[in-house]
């Protein structure tokens, strides 16, 4: 593929953040885009200094809501090397988005192509203490310039960096989460296995409203029985009861993760029983009654492992493993992040070199 | 409110279409902008040529779909008045969507104040032709530059105008529809009574499938059952069964239609009898079956009303009112276009003249 590369002038060149680095707060030097055309396909893949996009006010994506996003990162590994993680299942989740979303695909290949040469433009911008990264933000948006409701004609796509620390400021310590009775995040038919963002944006009151009473994250139920549990804020979510590790199965309403996915994975290798199966709040509770309520952990590509500590079912507090770190969350954690930032040898074949 | 107008230069005026306006596809000369910003409230209102938002590619409104609109028109009336139809309906619409969304509200008397100034600053563009109007599409985007899941703290609410036609080129025809039974449009928790971007890119494949097959619409069911019916494409879908005239009751997945609320009130007092209340497939299929299946159509901003001509649930194939415009559609048809063009008396207090 033809990239062309357009570099910022060095005068305009950023200060590269020192200090905290948060999530998602600074960008690099440059953004990749590319633009889809009907009739003509992908085209005009370009790399150019960092700036606002200038889009018609009646552009769809900002009226139908046509619009997908990734996240992965690069990684600083001990050795030098830079390091990215599966980046092929991301293209190809984006895919699976796009295909529900009426948006062009493209090639695995290609998706993964750009993201490289992203990185490879901006990697003096990768953080390299441990836990740093530089988080890459993929997305697609509709641009044409009409009201009517149906399939844009012509997109962008664009690859935003960000060096980043973790996602969640309080690290690796267990959250307290409470079940969502009211709101509900997605639906099966609908768009809850995408990363679109209307299931974002259907998040945000829940999470809100989880802030103000003193909980980081919410528990989702499904949409059609309120009683199975789906996800924990925009995580996937596993539980460890009496010994088996429990993850809801994928429907069509539940995010694929790809971190979810190397957990079931590595603990099936590491001889856990692993199921992917329907969990009822019911079963949880009942667990947690019988004290074979072991751990609980989200997975994410932002916060790799994020260990509960408590969980408020209706006027019950289940405190689990003590509010600590559980066994399986912290041996999880620690194989991630040493695949990911190159410490731990990958006999999977997970990490591509940049 | 101090709106500060900036007129376009009279070289850069664009020239007004000729011809077939189609909908949502020209715009007129200017457009109103308004900010919000946490801590400091709605500030900044302005009317300007009407061209493109430059946003930082991080903006919130392009990854998590933080994105809500009304839709409403300035109609020429014969008397040369311009009208609005309920503009304090979809006022208080927004800001219901404007909560569950997590954005700041408008007062409604400010709101319609906004959308007031802009349709006379461009009043000019309301094209005359009876059925012809000015589409006004008021909108909100979030657009804090970062990456984190949570609602902005900035926002842009912006007013843009659009000389159209009607929305369905065929005009009144009776339009032929199927059930969708693959895909489902929202479910009671989520965001399906609410004007926000996502609901209307979850419903994109299945519109476009339909037209691949050869149909204008789908019909939507619930989510939960798949059984009871919601809505038909964007609008909200009305029945007339052995003479009572039945519509979905509004239970949070369903749009709260201000055509459907006017279609309610102008067909009780005309003495018809209106059930807002759950309607299965079944109970259609059933009443199609015996004969008393007598009319289905269809309400909304764009198209008034849509008769449906055919309806295809499995593979039986529905007649309705032998493909013609009912009694009913046709008489709502009529009389709101003639309230809303100033040719019928507006007994209700509905218009509102500019």
């Amino acid at each position: 593929m033809d990239i062309r590369i357009e570099r910022v002038s060095p005068d305009k060149a950023k200060k590269k953040p020192e200090g905290a680095l948060g999530f998602g707060k600074y960008f690099t030097d440059h953004m990749f885009l590319m633009e889809y055309t009907t009739g003509k396909g992908w085209h005009d893949a370009r790399i150019v200094p960092y700036g606002p996009i200038a889009l018609d006010p009646s552009a769809m994506v900002f009226h139908y809501g046509q619009e997908i996003f990734e996240g992965l990162k690069a990684y600083h590994a001990a050795d030098g090397r830079t390091l990215l993680f599966r980046p092929d299942e991301n293209a190809k989740r984006m895919n699976s988005s796009c295909h529900r979303l009426c948006m062009p695909e493209i090639p695995v290949d290609t998706w993964v192509e750009c993201v490289k040469a992203a990185v490879k433009n901006d990697i003096d911008w990768i953080p390299t203490d441990f836990g740093t990264s530089l988080y890459i933000r993929p997305f697609m948006i509709a641009t044409d310039p009409f009201l009517g409701v149906r399939a844009s004609d012509h997109y962008y796509f664009i690859i935003i960096l960000s060096p980043v620390a973790s996602y969640y400021e309080s690290g690796l310590n267990p959250v307290r989460i409470y079940i969502e009775t009211e709101y509900v995040r997605a639906v099966r038919g609908g768009t809850g296995f995408t990363k679109c963002g209307g299931n974002y944006a259907a998040s945000i009151l829940s999470q809100s409203n989880a802030h103000t009473e003193g909980y980081e994250q919410v528990l989702w139920l499904d949409g059609v029985h309120r009683e199975y549990i789906e996800e924990v804020g925009a995580m996937n979510v596993f539980f460890k009861i009496d010994g088996e590790i429990v993850t809801p199965s994928l429907e069509g309403s539940i995010l694929p993760g790809i971190t979810r996915k190397s957990a079931i994975e590595l603990l099936t290798k590491k001889g856990y029983k692993v199921s992917e199966r329907k969990l009822s709040v019911r079963e949880v509770e009942e667990a947690a009654d019988a004290g074979k309520l072991e751990e609980i952990f989200g997975t994410g590509t932002a916060a790799v492992i994020s260990p509960v500590g408590e969980l408020k079912i209706g006027g019950k507090h289940i405190v689990i493993n003590d509010n600590k770190i559980g066994e399986v969350s912290s041996w999880l954690y620690n194989t991630l992040t040493g695949i990911q930032w190159g410490r731990i040898e990958d006999k999977n074949g997970w990490t591509v070199t940049i």
